[in-house]
């Protein structure tokens, strides 16, 4: 076991993560052996909000079990499901282990307009999140595996925050950096998120000449992965369009 | 067990339930007790008609067997699953109890076209419907866990009708009160739909208050629950709007 | 749609159906056409009591909700779950529709033991029982689909009985003739229990010199379906044996 | 077991399967017996590109394993899952059978690029394709279970092509005729095809009459399905609109 | 949320649970609106040490992750998994947190035979255990839920122990009371061990009286519940026995 | 893709597999990077026939369509499944991929009988068998994921032999060897079987001392992985007892 301290997200590693899809980053994060860093379940609410980047803040949830857990709605600004919303600093995205328990919601439009207020940059979850038809309005990454009506106490007890957890199969470390878009969640360990955001961005540029010549009828044989020839070809490609 | 008459649906409480979000309702009723009346498998074919309350039409699907199910389309007007569509009471919902299984469809086009014209509120079950390309463009509430192409009769025998059923995970009773929105279909035993339907319409209206402010700037732990000053401003609020 | 009155259970075909597998019999449904009459989910608990034949009495269980299900052990004896212990034909089994839901266990040793003394020829379910150590002791075939701790009613509510029910994928209708062993457990549409039964035992006799046949060295080729000199060869056995 | 050559499609019927819903075309081959022809997962992607028609071309992905699969992105032209993108032939329909494991994408969008441009006539697969938000937007018919970021190689190994396969629970022979709508796919065998097209095309004109008088206000125990007197008024109804 | 710290299990308590099932004590639990404290996944692998008693010593894994996780043998006394070997106290129960995952196994024979030697109660986990067939003849009660060749660390990362973890969908604090046998494991909160233990030492006591009853013909509805004259019968019954 | 001809099993590589557990050999495995090749679902039938060795000889089966699978008992030589029943070699194991689905039994005892005389050395499935009663008691290796009633026609159409397949979720190319025991099966590629196979013996050998040391009171730390003074000791240990 390996665990090291979070490296901070820098904005230019940040903004390049932003424009890169989480199929690219699989594909790095694979290549430097790291299969398992990708969250299927997961997927955005508002097709507006359906990209988030962010250092992860994380929050447990166990199994309700009466003698610990109240029904009523948590009053306690301490109770971390709660304190969370106020705590998750801005600019990060808060991440909930639900163990994949969809059955009682997490949040709901209130407690997602205070987190956009704050400036999170989004919300991930194996479970699920209520007043959705509302959230899914909102100007706001939320990312859950399904939607539901009643609130989280049913079978949910908040647990402890900043404490590595499992989140859609994946594990999660406070300050791993996330990104999600319409396929997911992938989780980038902190001291790789620099190289593997400026690969990603470089494989995203060869693609996407690679996609125009297929377009205009070339064989994958040639261009993908690309020979001699093309890659020659993408370089003046480049100059003309000044990359 | 207390089994109870059903009561009957007044049209003020119809009107507030048609108002309301079933995550409200599915608060009222956690708060009386009731952890056990959603369904979260059943969604909304139609956007455009993604809500529907009325008193349950109840109908039982068991599995098909070859000594009792013809595979052929049925044409007797006795059979159930045909019968339903004509007996339905105007204003009620049709609740297809399916046990979960979506293979084969139990309604296409033009029963709910049939459904439609006759004035039935909505449908909703835990299996499957087909022609949901059509279904998707009708101006009626259809509920479902899936789409499909087959008819029902390759995995479904329709039973019986006005008995109590089990749907999505919960318990039917010919009676209650139905309330679908894009969240799922809530259950409310009909004695508890007028007080029901009252505290969510108030829950919902101070909601907004709080949403709005959270919206503003305030912290959930002044707003939400909301304390004495909170309260004191959403009485204020009240009355400048003039609700 | 064909419903029919059950067929009373002869004696000689009670004896013959306890002699078959379930595998056998099986075969002789599915050419008829009847591919949809087993049940793969109940298994026995006391391998000493593995087998049960006998006609169906059916009860019906849907989710327990909380205006409905009181949560304590039921008292009244016209309670569905309670009433089946007593009314329960000597001869018939007791099938339960649990949904496939094994949280909740519906019956416990006491309830085993006043079935098998009142000459109750079995139980079977897709759900779960209880006090399961001690039920896989008595002399009595309880087939279910998992054992579990709890009581049945904090999933479960008792509806009603000698209805037709689903119970592990197959619809039953009371009067039904159920046969369990190892393998799980068999509906043989009552009207065709006597030609099934009739035939099972035949097919098992051929099916037993095979086996002996195959033992010696003999190619599935020749003897599985049996040839022509396989079968004049299985009438000298049969004499031979004096069967 | 009958196998037999695959009857090549024809122009009017390639047609007429275009226009008519896999829920039609599974009522007619449930008429002729064939129950087992419909996978329920494959969805598609772009809803502008909702409908595909096609002879199969079929891929089998199995397990990766260490010793035979390499992580790395495949550059052998051989490679099958790389060739099947060059060799499926314009107007077919590209089968990937992934044994329903969605972890890997079988595509993204630079091979779904290709496949356009050769005029392919679709992709279906029972496991998930990548770059979905590009490959939404492509006007080629992309049907999958889910979609995903990683590649295939974290979990498929392509195996080979033009062999019988399993997608989506049913079998599908290279050259079988497949059709996908909203609703999934329907696999025709090529010896049917004509029939089932003229039939379907015949089946939904009915309906679209009785579907415009279940509007106007008629009983489904008139009309659906139709008496005489509906069957009559039909004829009339086809002679005005020229049909 | 109510935490608490735990209550240390008294040697009485301690021998009254080892000897009522964990039936008695949902039921006991139930009663006091305990209704999460099951367990259902694991179950013994030894028929012969089917049944452990003690305090819980929690064990987190989180999912496998390439960065953190070594794929060899883990050799650092430190490293969680090893550690709770060596330090789980004697009379304890090891709970390990697999979140359902059976792929890897936390421990094999060598593991389970040092914590047998430490004077450990017990193993319990969600997950699987590896070298079955030689630990199902260790004289050490393991319960999982199911068994399994590889070792953990190609699905599992151990994390920490003495935390509150889920395992088989119920919330695990340390400290609390476990107790296991054939049907599965019950959480008990250690503040209410006491008086669970007696009042199901209590049940399963009248119980015995009424199954005794029941075998000698009795009808449940005089004897289970008992009225008041079957607990009249009750006392006598257990004065003659000198109970 | 690296395929290659499969290695000839040897005597003494055939007589080492034999005498170790799967949990080593996954063990010997993982550690040369082959994290993929267990089978978790089949499981021996009978106790005492609870483990195999043999090269792979593969089946595989499709889902059954209605226009290819005959629904009758198959009588044709050539039909693959029964056609594999007589031409596995001797000291070869069958292995059928039946894609998890368990509701056809592949084989019965009759079947199993003639695989047993003819000398194969095992049956290996992730579907069911039939007949499971009597196959239990059959002193032959079979390894299937459930049992079940009906044969397999209702829901498989055997396809062919001796192609690569996936079963219980690993790939299988002919003549990989194949291990199973009481926690499943393990495929190993032929090329690598003599090296496992010494090394697993090895393993083993090591770890019994290990294990008798644990018994004695050692402490993991020590011992597990073996330190210096340990691997000294266990040195003296091999000679003393002439190992």
């Amino acid at each position: 076991m390996k665990f090291y301290d979070p490296k901070p997200l820098g904005d230019a590693t940040r903004d390049l993560l932003g424009q890169v899809a989480t199929a690219t980053l699989s594909s790095q994060l694979v290549k430097r052996g790291l299969r398992s860093t990708y969250m299927q379940t997961p997927r955005p609410l508002n097709p507006k909000a359906a990209r988030f980047v962010g250092p992860a803040y994380t929050v447990r949830m166990v199994p309700a079990r009466e003698d610990i857990t109240e029904l009523a709605f948590p009053t306690d600004p301490d109770f971390p499901q709660r304190k969370v919303i106020e705590t998750t600093p801005p600019g990060h995205v808060a991440v909930f282990d639900c163990r994949g328990d969809t059955r009682g919601g997490i949040v709901g439009d209130i407690l997602v307009e205070r987190l956009r207020v704050r400036g999170v940059a989004g919300l991930c979850t194996d479970g699920a999140v209520r007043d959705s038809a509302a959230v899914a309005e909102q100007d706001f990454p939320v990312f859950c595996a399904d939607v539901t009506a009643p609130y989280s106490m049913i079978v949910h007890q908040a647990l402890d925050d900043q404490q590595p957890i499992a989140c859609g199969g994946v594990t999660v470390l406070p300050g791993d950096i996330m990104v999600g878009d319409i396929e997911g969640v992938i989780v980038i360990p902190s001291p790789l998120a620099d190289e593997v955001a400026a690969d990603a961005a470089d494989q995203e540029h060869l693609e996407s000449y690679i996609f125009e010549k297929v377009g205009e009828g070339g064989s994958i044989n040639d261009l993908y992965p690309p020979g001699e020839a093309a890659l020659a070809d993408y370089e003046r490609w480049k100059k003309e369009r000044g990359d």
